[in-house]
């Protein structure tokens, strides 16, 4: 957690990749390996104990950037400290994610390797662009195809648990396309071309941002909800083991309850929807999100006054069961081309298909019955989280997938003084805890 | 010119000032002082000598940034150089615009006053923000406003001629409404509050920047044309003196150069508009400008896929005569109010009104005597070039303004390697010869 590892600003990745490749080594992988790619590298581990059952496994070793809320700690400084509510925690950007249950999840395998005692093979392909839309795995995949696919189940061990102590298991996730959508006037073929004109000619020229704005425009209401025709066509209906799924997670959280078991908390639904209709949107429909919307200048208070000769908005799009990054391209630049924005281009940076697991998976079965033995009823989404690159190994594998399983935890992933419980308490399992729960679930899937 | 002086970075605007005054004590005017706003200070300088007139004189001593383009010396190293073109020039950040042409002003004040010849009572107001929209000049200049109404008219001097050696009168500014729309979650009551959302959440949740993209679609069709119900009714009709004008200027640049002469170039018009339909839509129509636009992640590569809790758009308006920023800011806050955009802030940064001096007034005839003497016939344009709180001498005060005239010149404001002409050639004057044509407008002005 001393190691910053920020890929959006390049920052220490390469030393946590050489890192991450000696923690493997140590770990008693026999085979460790960097895997190079236009960005940052990955990391491949695998070990063969002639077991009858493999697991292949999916992880990242690249956190947020630091951000610009306030710390108390300071960032890296990997600060042992007594935590208010959880005892005793590390401080770190990346304490709770990726760093702490990524290396717990190389400690429970350590463990298993050091004692002779792993049941199962064990292939890890891990990469350092997570955070960047992890634009370089499925190549990283590809290359690794033919191992990976002799593989029974994709798992990753973790730290999974909310503050309270609660768990969920995901059995689905969304598709995910994140692209910018960019009017040039150099493309446009009208208004600024290589660079900004004077204000003072805006009554006589073209505007890329005004034209972004007509684009985006049509692309949702001004509530945020898509327009994008033929979007919906391929979803599918929630299966009846999904209908029967939905029916537990009403029963647990109560129609009144939906809103702050999806996270929206006491934000107002887009609909203003609640229970059970909130929860089907949730799931089955799709999202056209602005992430970044930038043109012209951005930094504090006024500056030189032009009209901008380019206009990017980035987006990304979850995509429910059955909608494809594939089709939702096709759809959107039908779209474009018939509202007359044939010249606003489309630049994909990540697209991962949806995918979904089985809940009577034997991984599935081995992560709910080790969290029942230690007395956590788990919740069972049929989908959630977002969308990646873990989810080739289901939809183009065709293995179960589960990313991301084992108790304990942290918290403030997305602002200062993150932190990783380290003791555990009442409620949150401690790191030794969470290592053995990992060791647990591994060896219920081994015994199936 | 080895001074930075950037307003919009905070980068020695303080030492600039001290700079300027100092200048102005030296040219040996009695009254110099700064003027404390809350930004930058002004400078103010006065001399009277007792004469019949009197003329007071708006300025500006911040630079734009130095910028992202090369540059082959330092923006500050003021070296001089050889220019392929023009003879020996001053390369630096500023160089033709303000420093060059206000230390010209300034010398040529100067000179006059030394040699005991200034012919006019003078009093200077400068400012040390007009790159940032002059948000403070309107509060100086009523600070000073009992004694600046005493002149009878507004005069500064420069280097105003064209890589051509062509000069140009403008007699009149368009207002200038600076502003920022901004839609926010915590305002509107919907979407994220104070801080972004996880966009895995999208789906079920309102879009700050998408609606900031409906608003901003609302405004102005694809092209940026604007729709914005009422704006156009009190623009005046082009007086008679005007159409004059227009004749002259067609009958100069050709139906054909009309493009070249505003500034446009090759580029397109807004509407494919050509001759007196071009020049007769950039004098006389508003518009409606988006300069910067952002929301969310505007850094390089992707990043945190988020929902934003805010979406900003910086605006400037130009504003044709008779039209005023409180008429423009009516109809936008009518517009956004009947178009369900009630929750949406309009933030005004910078208001500057219309101005137009005629074009027989004492110190306009001063100056196109002054230039066809030097056997140069200027263009005469109604309004041109960009609205600024110069015009408040004309439209709060009534008095003829000519803001900027006088030979010599310089290039690329905007790029690297900004330059000032120092010999001067067959085409352009140098600094001297600047400086007496400035003293013989000042004098002409004097004797009429």
């Amino acid at each position: 957690m001393a190691q910053p590892t920020i890929s959006t600003q390049d920052i220490g990745i390469l030393d946590g990749a050489w890192m991450l490749r000696r923690y493997l080594k140590e770990a008693g992988f026999p085979e460790v390996e960097l895997v190079d790619t236009p960005g940052y590298p990955g990391v491949w581990a695998s070990i063969d104990v002639g077991a009858p059952k493999t697991i292949a496994s999916y992880g990242f070793y690249d956190s947020r950037p630091v951000g610009d809320r306030p710390w108390t700690y300071r960032p890296f400084s990997a600060a042992l400290v007594a935590h208010p509510e959880h005892g005793r925690v590390i401080i770190g950007r990346g304490a709770s994610s990726p760093k702490g249950p990524l290396v717990s999840w190389i400690n429970a395998l350590e463990a298993m390797i050091k004692t002779g005692s792993l049941p199962v093979n064990v292939m890890l392909l891990f990469e350092g662009e997570e955070i960047k839309g992890s634009p370089h795995y499925p190549a990283m995949f590809e290359a690794y195809r033919e191992r990976l696919a002799t593989a029974d189940a994709a798992f990753t061990g973790g730290m999974t648990q909310a503050g309270s102590g609660a768990v969920s298991v995901n059995l689905g996730f969304r598709g995910f396309l994140v692209l910018e959508l960019r009017v040039s006037g150099a493309r446009w073929g009208r208004g600024p071309n290589q660079k900004p004109l004077h204000s003072s000619l805006k009554n006589v020229v073209d505007s890329p941002p005004s034209r972004l704005a007509n684009v985006l425009a049509s692309l949702t209401d001004a509530q945020g909800a898509p327009r994008l025709e033929g979007i919906d066509d391929p979803i599918l209906p929630p299966s009846a083991e999904d209908l029967s799924l939905i029916d537990d997670l009403l029963g647990r959280f109560g129609e009144g309850g939906v809103a702050g078991a999806v996270g929206l908390g006491s934000i107002p639904a887009l609909g203003d929807l609640t229970g059970r209709e909130l929860l089907m949107s949730y799931l089955y429909s799709p999202s056209v999100n602005i992430n970044g919307l930038y043109s012209g200048y951005t930094g504090p208070g006024t500056e030189v006054f032009t009209v901008p000769e380019v206009a990017t908005a980035r987006m990304d799009l979850r995509l429910p069961p059955g909608l494809t990054c594939e089709h939702t391209l096709k759809c959107l630049r039908e779209h474009l081309d018939d509202h007359g924005f044939e010249d606003v281009e489309i630049e994909v940076l990540a697209d991962h298909d949806w995918s979904r697991t089985p809940v009577d998976s034997e991984i599935v079965r081995a992560v709910v019955d080790s969290y029942r033995a230690r007395d956590l009823d788990p919740t069972i989404w049929p989908y959630k989280g977002g969308g990646g690159p873990w989810s080739l190994y289901r939809s183009e594998l065709g293995m179960p997938l589960m990313n991301g399983a084992g108790l304990g935890g942290g918290g403030l992933r997305d602002a200062g003084d993150e932190y990783l419980i380290v003791d555990g308490n009442e409620k949150v399992a401690g790191i030794v805890e969470s290592q053995k729960s990992q060791i647990d679930i591994v060896e219920r899937f081994a015994n199936m």
